[in-house]
């Protein structure tokens, strides 16, 4: 089948691999759509020592399904985290956090830039009638901006600040309009500037942040710089999320301040991949629109250019368009 | 009067240090005994750059109080944070973050070791009859230890690993004697394994850590290593309560891998000072019993030999005994 192809930090396309072999429970997945995330950018950059097929946002439609038939011709969406079901994390129901597990596309499990994937029957989540393709594509990333509200909670009374009007912060942005009591998303490009002003959410400069000001700022830049600005954005006893995964081994690391954080009383917060079923239902409902995130579409044999596009300043979501 | 006087990260003992001149609303209070703790230490260290009388844990006497007469003759603890009550943090009742605090013994304020110290009368707080000025010494620290609770749901459904058993590590760790579902206590000495032992708690050594394994770990060592065991200790989806406050521009700052802490779902929550009418009452019911906890008392012109052995590993409280 066609793939694109990640080995020793270098990109391409291939059109000789095999298509994957089911384990027990598994389904074999035609893949319509899959979209490039921070996270495969930095894949590329050394993040974590990945060989195989890279991608994990993807929506499609289940073509094998020995041990369940009648999903078979399912539009789908994925749980990317494969679990082993036999260790003190999945037995206290954390399976995401499952020590032994494989990711797809990021951690020994072959991902969605490619014609098929395979993935466990109950990572599989049916994408209701009313949710397009273009759509359901986002509800990996849409899941992993709602887990916030899963870890923390965010009210009428909470000043929040954004930081980054990307691929993620964007679906932050949309999903907590509704929630908080005041919302400012730091843009710092025009096209994303636009986006936020036709949802009608507020955005800043960079340098127009007050220091100290914010009850909850949301870190989602992708990049160490971040959390320098989300610690003089946060008010004293305030929380930062982390929603960054980044290289952080490289030169630009910076030591944290833990005695400051003491003496300010502030609170940090990890978090990661979120409630698919909760985003397809925001999706549904149209609570979350993203189509307006989408820069542009490119086949599997343009990957090359498509992760070059992805890793613009500024860019917005580029898919792959798979299903020909 | 006497007192301890530190300049240039120099210790010395005057005899010839002028008596405090009160401010509008503030009373003069005769010290009776006086506590030194790892911020006192760090403040020799160079943590902040203070000039003047240390000291913040004290038990006292108020001897002049110009607006409120009748609480001459009060014993009283303190609050040690003086607030301005003119700014955002004050006026959302985050006194003890004014960012114009002054801070007794820490910040721009001269401190408990000395014959007397001065504060507003509204940051003096009654000590209940039945407890003794050796126990009301510990407020401060107790509060503290208490300010965990006010920032975290700890229930009996959680395990609690506190990484340190020194001053703050013992009065934390009966604290939540009997509210976390399952205690440990990392402590390296011997005299602090035995007060533990004493309290019915549990404890290990350093190398008996299970990775991953608690739900809260507390990390009150006053180094930096100990976040770096924390950090180990706690499971994905976990909290570390830092409570050390050190001078971290040191060559021991350790660089924090943020990403990790995303993907680990890592929660990291910054404790300071906590509510010292809360500390009071637990000590009037002797929920906490800090007696074993006093290691020696020194007088004022052994300021040396206190700081000294106050810095020796595991040593437990040293006390000023002012009052002659």
């Amino acid at each position: 089948m066609r793939a694109v192809w990640l080995e020793n930090q270098r990109l391409g396309f291939r059109e000789d691999v095999p298509e994957p072999k089911l384990l027990k429970g598994e389904a074999l997945v035609k893949v319509r759509l899959a979209g490039i995330c921070g996270t495969d950018l930095e894949l590329v950059k050394g993040y974590y020592p990945y060989c195989g097929i890279p991608g994990h946002e993807f929506a499609g439609e289940i073509v094998q399904a020995p041990s369940a038939p009648r999903r078979i011709g399912q539009r789908v969406v994925g749980n990317i985290n494969v679990a082993c079901g036999e260790c003190p994390d999945c037995w206290a129901a954390r399976h995401e956090h499952c020590q032994n597990r494989r990711v797809l596309g990021i951690k020994n499990h072959d991902g969605a830039f490619a014609d098929f994937l395979r993935l466990p029957l109950q990572n599989l989540i049916p994408i209701p009638e009313t949710v397009s393709d273009e759509a359901a594509v986002f509800a990996e990333p849409l899941a992993a901006a709602l887990q916030i509200q899963q870890q923390i909670q965010i009210g009428d009374s909470d000043s929040v600040l954004v930081i980054g009007a990307g691929r993620l912060g964007q679906l932050i942005a949309q999903s907590l309009a509704s929630v908080a009591g005041r919302l400012t998303v730091v843009a710092r490009h025009r096209s994303q500037q636009v986006l936020l002003s036709a949802h009608d959410i507020g955005w800043i400069q960079e340098d127009g942040i007050r220091d100290r000001a914010f009850d909850i700022v949301i870190e989602a830049t992708g990049s160490p710089a971040g959390f320098t600005l989300a610690r003089q954005a946060v008010r004293p006893r305030g929380t930062i999320v982390l929603k960054s995964t980044y290289s952080d081994t490289g030169e630009d690391t910076r030591p944290i301040q833990l005695s400051s954080l003491v003496v300010d009383e502030i609170t940090l917060v990890g978090s990661r991949c979120g409630p698919m079923a909760a985003a397809l239902d925001q999706l549904e409902k149209q609570q979350v629109d993203p189509a307006g995130l989408i820069a542009k579409r490119y086949s599997l044999s343009d990957a090359l250019a498509a992760f070059e596009h992805a890793a613009a300043p500024g860019a917005l979501k580029i898919l792959f368009q798979i299903k020909g």
